[in-house]
């Protein structure tokens, strides 16, 4: 694990933006997603790694609250942090801020579990004590 | 307002799909928006009646459970209920059902507020009374 | 194969609209896509049935010439025409047609060829009888 | 002008993925618009700042040949370069190229032209004589 976690930066595309002339609501979703990959990347455990040791993630649901709009080309820090992890389940939630001020533009959540590559559920604690430390290690964690 | 709503359908496309084999979670969010655009089309009030009459109803929040995947062509029946309206704020939740065999893959909800077109919130019940009779009438009623 | 092919309808949604108000270029690619996938259902061979007989038939190219922006909640017909196919290689062509008046949205192109699941060329004309011989009969059928 | 571009770095995301278990074709439109936004920029006259002038660059066209896949988490570099400009018209090509081996994944061009904010063509070596000399500076100009 780093010392020091860095937010993840997506700037918004042209293609995210829909006739409203904002970013769509569908989009914060997927950048959730991004940061939550960056995030695993940079506690040192990659999603390929997951995988090579038949470790799945699944989304059991994900949230979003929408304060503000990002409009194209907006840098957006999306800040992921794992608030609940007990091995088996874990709830990550994300703000979305708008680099240029600060300002928030949206709050998130997603659930998860650890399964294996066929779904179902382990318990890492026994089985896989690696990845437990180094999630429950991250647990908490304030990038900001 | 039509005697019966009919459900959303919506095929799950290959471009809807991610290299786990299922259906991007994300979409969820997209098909619950198709499925709010039928469904007012359905009640008789469109979308883009609403920017006519300079009233918009942007998302304030938008949610899902994931309960099994749906894959690449899949016809998925999208239920979406007024589950609550007030004249200005509005929630609505929606099923996601495999159609072949009426399994549940997803659970959702959005919920919505009436603005102007300059985002500023709008009382439907004092100044837009066909729409707040509409919403109302629709408020509570099942798909299914 | 049937006597009669229909065209395929997609129905632009709100997320597939940009900033500019108009449906975003990239998706008349994934419609592609969609029609593509439908005509070979309604040629009586899915993309499903193609893969349980171990055949792939990847995009090599793909192109569009924009004519008319489609907007929100336009219905559109996709007119796919396999334009070429030698056994091994196969051009389709596509119209995208607003269905309220005919006018033509878009002209567009993919090119594909014949694979084993392991991406090596595949000669249906003598390995896959059967499917050389249902794509040479669709061979430059028009559905309109 | 920049003394020197930079060439423009997306790293291929889940959700872009598809079930072959690769980037889907649609994506790599999307990244062209990226890179040519971030040329733009580069070049100092972005997307935004051509609105302020009353200016729009639609796309007439849009193409790939695609190569070699990109997969989950491939940091892929997009290389554009205006291929053609005569001051109402443009071409730009694109390269895809795999970050970590040079390997090229796909080849694409989209063409222009450009437009009042009506759509209506301007001549921009009459009319915009700034913006035709900063385009026809760039005009060839090779990223690597």
């Amino acid at each position: 694990m780093p010392n020091q976690f860095k937010p993840y930066e997506h700037k918004a595309a042209y293609y995210e933006t829909d006739c409203m002339g904002i970013v769509h609501h569908s989009n914060y979703i997927r950048w959730f997603e991004e940061a939550r990959v960056d995030f695993m990347e940079q506690m040192g455990y990659s999603y390929q790694q997951a995988e090579k040791n038949g470790v799945m993630i699944p989304v059991l649901s994900a949230q979003c609250d929408y304060k503000l709009a990002a409009v194209f080309s907006d840098v957006v820090l999306i800040i992921p942090k794992i608030e609940y992890f007990n091995g088996f389940k874990m709830t990550i939630t994300y703000k979305a801020v708008r680099k240029s001020d600060g300002a928030l533009l949206a709050n998130g959540e997603t659930k998860h579990c650890f399964t294996d590559l066929k779904l179902s559920p382990i318990r890492t604690k026994r089985d896989y004590t690696e990845i437990y430390e180094l999630f429950k290690s991250c647990e908490g964690v304030d990038l900001i």
